[in-house]
């Protein structure tokens, strides 16, 4: 299991991959990064983020565990083209935000001396690079391994041990189908949400009027549209399902306004209230 | 002009009516209330947030000032009924979520020794009733006051004073039709789709793996019934207008997404976050 020997190696150097580092540094661990962008890099090595780091992939061969911080589609194939260079009995783990269209794909072509084990850290910021990245991000966080039967007890204790030392507010399991439907309904329908509010009109004019209500809920549509939009695309089955679920309940609430039927309004409002309210924390 | 022997007279005491109590009393002015409901003046009074008040109409008869804090429902028919009781030349305001319905009906049948000069605390609460009333609920809030070809420089000027003693964060002045379509975008239609999110389906059992986005997208669907099924009605042509827009906003996602057309998905996340910077304070 993890001991203070243990090394890791982030694999792309982004927001996430940048706060992983930092919060296992802090925690005395050695830490190593790869990344294409060379600039990445020598920053991190600046502020002391990371021990060593490269464009190239030599210090794969020394890593204890591999953290995938890519983008969505890079994932399968990063693993396809570099897991001949990872060391054998090295856990590989991931930040992903989507697991049906990765796991599985990784898994049936791993060689069987690794372990890809996936979680989701569902933080984020509304900016994206590795200057931007901080442990801060994951304390209100949670993290969500999404485990297989190609999974060991071992992988599994390892990185709940991760996320426990990252201090992520919540450890929690779900299989990949959970995942993906939750992040849908959770997470993709509500930036869908906000970017089609802010695209429906172009109000900017009315933002001298604007209160909390409009900002806290539109906050989302500031958006990184090249992972988003691979985010959608690679869960689109269950987003469009969402989408299309809400537009109904959309629509009978506009019926229900039309008609003017005051009864079955207050019941609407009462039952989001109701629920909502189990929200609060 | 208003000056310290300037008495008010709140008529309704709920959650805005107790703010601007408060808020004047705090300020040195004579105070007064009227409210059918018996608890919500003792509770008033106990707490000394009036000088006066009642479930009689008494107090209006040496108001300077009338402030309604009554549901939109009800504000035309009270005009109608009492305002034989107000002194001469007092000013009258209201703090209603809607214009068009309320504004024009009740100077139309006003006495020509009265002036009802219409304005809008956009400043609320989740919960309602005098006992959550507090003046600092205007602190961060807008102010909007929307005066037609019936009032004169003095109610403006008065309603503008008033604004600025309760500090409010703006002061802003609008037609009764911008006023009514500004709410309609910026508060009817977010609260609509705060609703609807929450009555798509039950996902009560997703509560542990919630975030903030969520949160904060959904913390309106926390909603007072009565009230906001009257302001919903009241402003119908318009809400609808902006449903309908965000529909088909939203049916242009769907599509994108359903089309997999990447580039286009990108124009409108690159949109929607320029858009929505400029709402940042």
């Amino acid at each position: 299991m993890m001991n203070h020997d243990t090394q890791f190696c982030i694999v792309g150097l982004g927001l996430l991959g940048g706060s992983y580092a930092q919060g296992l540094k802090q925690k005395g661990f050695k830490v190593s990064a790869v990344d294409i962008n060379e600039n990445s890099i020598e920053y991190a090595l600046k502020m002391k983020w990371i021990d060593e780091g490269s464009t190239s992939l030599e210090c794969l061969k020394k890593a204890d565990c591999v953290i995938l911080g890519l983008y969505p589609t890079l994932v399968v194939d990063w693993i396809k083209e570099n897991q001949c260079l990872i060391k054998s009995n090295a856990i590989i783990t991931d930040v992903t935000g989507i697991k049906r269209e990765i796991v599985p794909a990784i898994q049936s072509i791993l060689r069987s001396d690794l372990e890809f084990i996936a979680s989701h850290p569902m933080a984020g910021r509304e900016v994206s690079g590795v200057e931007f990245s901080t442990p801060s991000i994951f304390k209100p966080a949670n993290f969500i391994i999404t485990p297989t039967e190609s999974n060991t007890d071992r992988a599994i204790e390892f990185v709940t041990e991760l996320a426990q030392l990252l201090e992520f507010r919540r450890v929690t399991t779900l299989t990949i189908q959970e995942h993906d439907e939750m992040v849908a309904f959770l997470s993709q329908l509500t930036h869908v949400i906000a970017v089609s509010l802010m695209n429906t009109n172009d109000n900017t004019h009315l933002v001298e009027y604007t209160g909390d209500s409009f900002r806290d809920l539109t906050r989302i549509a500031k958006i990184n549209e090249n992972l988003w939009s691979e985010l959608f695309i690679m869960n689109k089955d269950m987003l469009l399902k969402e989408i299309d679920d809400f537009s109904k309940e959309l629509q009978n609430f506009r019926d229900t306004l039309e008609k003017e039927d005051v009864e079955r309004m207050k019941q609407l409002f009462i039952q989001s209230t109701m629920r909502r309210k189990q929200f609060d924390k």
